[in-house]
């Protein structure tokens, strides 16, 4: 890394995964200059610490990138869609972690261990993925290399901390009442702002983001297409179902891919073994694989389950668990961060 | 129905399927000459009631079986090797709810459903299959009648009540000490005769049952056999991932089924609707879709979240909920009973 510092602009600053990037940037020793915490009127004089100092968060507005080198927005679709192109304007690198531009074509759509070449392609905005994608690319990344991928058929176990944080005090509150005998009068999830809400605690709810006129949700569709823009290959067919569990941190998921070539279960293992990001969690005999609960708070990418489609030889059937807020969000985004300090 | 009543024993009456197998007898009225409670020693002299009389739990052995004509097991494998065939060698039909039969050749494994046609060509036991393949199955036979099936890759979503009673205790118990900010020390789950035990609250554990040598549980190993043997069709592939998560009734299914014709949704929707046991929820203007707390006490499969495969114009997507007690154990085999009682 340069030895260059930066002027960096966190917008979302008191989110869930704004607090996860503050962090990152600290626990990272990230080559800051001066360090920006921006919000909505809401949340803005809210005192934040970062590495003993306090900052106090300023609400987010066109001119407040004056000066920044790089800003993180997390604060939803709307904000990054009003003030990303502020921030560009400004001379900033955005690295958005909303959906607002990551099909837009000039946004590159980056996950590091997979196409980190297209960083440098930005034209001011850097997109990054949904986090059920990303820890779904950064796991296959290695096979498609090695033996090209036909089909992903992906089923989600989703965290409720993927809806934020008030979707988490719901699910605990809900799991309080079930246990105490309480009725549950759910508020937030599915989705906020649609009418019908259900249960979280003690239930699988196969519905995240809105529905599309396919049937399919937005969350759904996501994996499907970004998944074909972060490999940048729209032969891969992929389909989704995304449902959510009562899981607060960690994202899991059944993957199952159709590689294009014949395997050895043996060379998956070895690739997936040496792939950057990834952690193999993967024997039996032990009772070895991956877990939310050991996941949570972790950057890495976990791996297990690996077994064969018996009847398909070119079929195989992954479990695939991450940080839905670290590299499902905040750790890719300070990933791409970096990587933009290093070339600079 | 006939007039004719008939002698029933339950075996493990005091267990979680035992109980709901009881309340189905009584609330549907089955015409029960005699009827006998049998559980291991430790739960025998329990008494429980029926039809407002109280009947007293009796230890089972070899000869708990003179006169019985209908024997429902469900104690575990174990108890259904070592007395189901005393039971038979005193006449009674067998209807084994364990997997101690299911795979061989003189047990019918039969969902009424798809294959009631099998119950006459039992020769003294009937296997019930296993709570997750039942309700797969029920949901996909209007699909393999009209339009065949080629492969089926299904991920599942299974309540903890599928363990028995103590892990539902367990998992309660769990969730309570985490929202309560103690540390939990997992006792039961994922496998009782296992040394390794993992959180299941708030966590989502890719293992049900051992693991086999070709890298699946015997759940997904069950899954894959069942299926082919039930509809009498080696040629369907199919490859399972099963996953324990925190809900305590019914089990969630993400079902990806490769049909062999080309078919329309509308076709789809219109068999499901008709199909004897299934309730068709699939409405996503109004957020409607199959949920674990809405299936839960009661007898259907409902399935929901129809959705072509937007690559493989034979690809379909479905949501399938049933309660693992009911349809998935203590209803299916009550079904069979009460088709058994009228054919004679």
């Amino acid at each position: 890394m340069s030895k260059r510092k930066f002027n960096v602009a966190v917008v979302g600053a008191t989110g869930a995964v704004g607090e996860q990037i503050i962090g990152l940037l600290e626990k990272r020793d990230f080559p800051v200059e001066k360090l920006k915490f921006l919000s909505s009127a809401r949340s803005a004089g809210t005192v934040l610490r970062f590495k003993g100092q306090e900052i106090t968060v300023e609400e987010a507005g066109p001119d407040s990138f004056e000066g920044i080198d790089i800003a993180l927005f997390s604060a939803g679709g709307d904000v990054s869609k009003a003030l990303a192109p502020h921030a560009v304007r400004h001379g900033a690198v955005v690295i958005d972690n909303t959906n607002a531009f990551r099909m837009e074509e000039t946004a590159p759509l980056v996950v590091p261990e997979v196409n980190e070449h297209m960083i440098s392609k930005h034209q001011g905005i850097i997109a990054n993925p949904n986090c059920s994608t990303i820890q779904m690319v950064a796991a296959l990344k290695p096979l498609y290399d090695r033996f090209g991928i036909s089909r992903i058929i992906v089923s989600t176990y989703q965290a409720v901390s993927g809806a934020g944080a008030k979707a988490i005090d719901e699910m605990l509150r809900q799991s309080k009442d079930v246990l105490e005998g309480r009725e549950v009068t759910p508020d937030i999830l599915p989705v906020g702002s649609l009418p019908v809400k259900y249960q979280i605690a003690f239930n699988a709810v196969p519905q995240i983001d809105k529905f599309q006129d396919n049937g399919y949700t937005l969350e759904e569709m996501k994996m499907v297409r970004e998944t074909k823009k972060i490999f940048g290959d729209d032969s891969i067919q992929v389909t989704a179902t995304c449902v959510r569990i009562p899981v607060v941190y960690g994202h899991s998921e059944s993957v199952y891919v159709e590689l294009k070539n014949d395997y050895e279960l043996e060379e998956i293992r070895d690739l997936l073994s040496n792939a950057p990001g990834i952690t193999l969690v993967d024997d039996p005999a032990s009772q070895s694989y991956p877990l939310a609960t050991d996941a949570a708070g972790k950057n890495d990418v976990f791996v297990g389950r690996l077994r064969r489609d018996l009847g398909n030889p070119r079929g195989l059937n992954l479990w695939i668990v991450s940080d839905n807020l670290l590299k499902g969000a905040a750790w890719n985004a300070v990933q791409i961060a970096e990587i933009i300090a290093a070339q600079e």
